[in-house]
């Protein structure tokens, strides 16, 4: 399944797409005209509700296919307000650093290729969604740089989990732009402040099951700037795998539903050129990886 | 005010803290008494709630000292199963790092100095509170690490806050143990996995509303392992002050109401000994800071 968090009549909803990829079933909508089935009002509580979700939401359509009337039932994709599929994180975006060789050379040199995992994160406050606009914040910073990226979503409680079980933990994957402010990345040597300025988080478009990616190791990713192709890779050139990720970071600390982790960025991003291609006003990015759809967003 | 959060027969509460310190006025079980006061669950909803939350709490202050039966509304503190003031934070708690400059030269050399304001975050699962044990992780550490520290609670949404401004969005000030597996921050890199093990964050025992405070900067803090002195020094040697920290970490992102900031220690961590001191099982660690009470924990 392909699930969405989108705004309508200014309130957050959610849904699953359609096959043709053209429409959403509006899942709490379908609930209300359901009388008796209580649904979570968000995506990040139906992933916190564990398996229960999937045959609620697996009833949900069975109901709403039945139905005459549509209307706020099956809204099309045109013109939808696309929100982060989780809104709101319940804690900050777990992301690696340098985890593709390329990158961690086109940032320093062959001595940057890490040894073990480093992990930074982005404050909940990035987030945003598929379209929206992202700021430029040009009164802090002169270098606002993209990094597509793979982000893997926890639907799963654990703790000490060993590598070969990582994937059981996860609910479904997403594309995730980890927008930064080089010059605030450098200054504050620490990475937190120059990630977490906000709109600097756009996730989506969808957030795609664990059982439609046979192997997130295995996935196409690119990302262009205003249709110049900037980052070409596959997920195969990870250091450290999605699955080695998620055992490290479970050894000492509890992972639960709803957890984000990205999962770092390939070689070609801003800083990577000589000169640098830093984001300026109007510029359109797009983040393409295979099965997971099309992230884009504008700069202003 | 001095708020607590607390455990009563398995359910999460919060109160104020009697003027001779040795009870605690369970407010949401006087709001029950007093049938028409709606007041918020938990601690946190009440910093989100604002301005009028204070006067909630008042109106329930003045009831209860009325009341002639004060059975699960007035608690001795004795016995209390303290949690973390804010017992589950609503995003990564924000930590400065190497904010003395005794610290910074005991964690390496003069070099360590930070120019300017470096952040890393704890995971909210590493939250804890005062007389909780505090894990030793074993299987992952052998250089389990404490650090004193003075941390503020963002009380008031802002965003660009002037230096000048910014203890106007403070909600009070607690004590904030930064816990720290030293060998997984160094093997790591970034901090984030040595910083955010379970229970490294214990906070507590009180959170004190700003009023009470005249100058942040002007606090004694002093830790203790098994009444041995560590760490003693005063918050008028921080690099950045609270001011300075709130500011810059607004001036791209938005603060929010219950956002903790952990304003870094003083010289006299274990690692800064040689031989290291670092934790063991059965240690006993107090930090102690001016109005906020002593923040005591073992290890285990």
């Amino acid at each position: 399944m392909k699930f969405v968090s989108f705004q309508l009549n200014g309130n957050e909803s959610y849904g699953v797409i359609t096959e043709d990829g053209n429409a959403v079933w509006n899942i709490p909508a379908v609930a209300l005209q359901a009388k008796d089935l209580a649904i979570p009002a968000t995506l990040l509580e139906g992933i916190q509700q564990g398996e229960e979700f999937f045959e609620l939401v697996e009833t949900c359509l069975t109901f709403a296919k039945e139905l005459e009337e549509t209307k706020d039932i099956l809204l099309p994709i045109e013109g939808m307000e696309w929100l982060s599929p989780i809104t709101r994180p319940k804690k900050n975006i777990m992301c690696v650093g340098k985890n593709y060789r390329d990158h961690a050379i086109e940032m320093g040199s062959e001595k940057d290729i890490p040894e073990d995992v480093m992990i930074f994160t982005k404050s909940p406050t990035s987030a945003t969604g598929h379209n929206q606009t992202l700021l430029l914040h040009e009164n802090i910073t002169s270098q606002l740089d993209y990094e597509g990226e793979l982000a893997v979503v926890i639907g799963k409680k654990g703790k000490g989990i060993k590598e070969e079980d990582a994937l059981d933990y996860v609910f479904g994957y997403t594309i995730l732009n980890d927008i930064t402010a080089r010059d605030l990345q450098k200054k504050h040597k620490q990475f937190f402040i120059g990630k977490s300025l906000d709109t600097s988080c756009p996730m989506g478009p969808y957030l795609v099951t664990k059982d439609e990616i046979e192997d997130p190791q295995k996935l196409n990713i690119r990302t262009t700037v205003n249709g110049e192709i900037r980052q070409d890779s596959n997920t195969s050139s990870m250091i450290f795998s999605v699955a080695s990720v998620i055992s490290t970071l479970s050894q000492g600390m509890v992972l639960e539903p709803g957890d984000i982790i990205a999962t770092g960025t390939p070689a070609g991003v801003g800083k990577g050129f000589e000169p640098p291609k830093f984001l300026k006003s109007g510029d359109e990015i797009e983040i393409s990886i295979d099965r997971l759809g099309n992230l884009k967003n504008k700069v202003k």
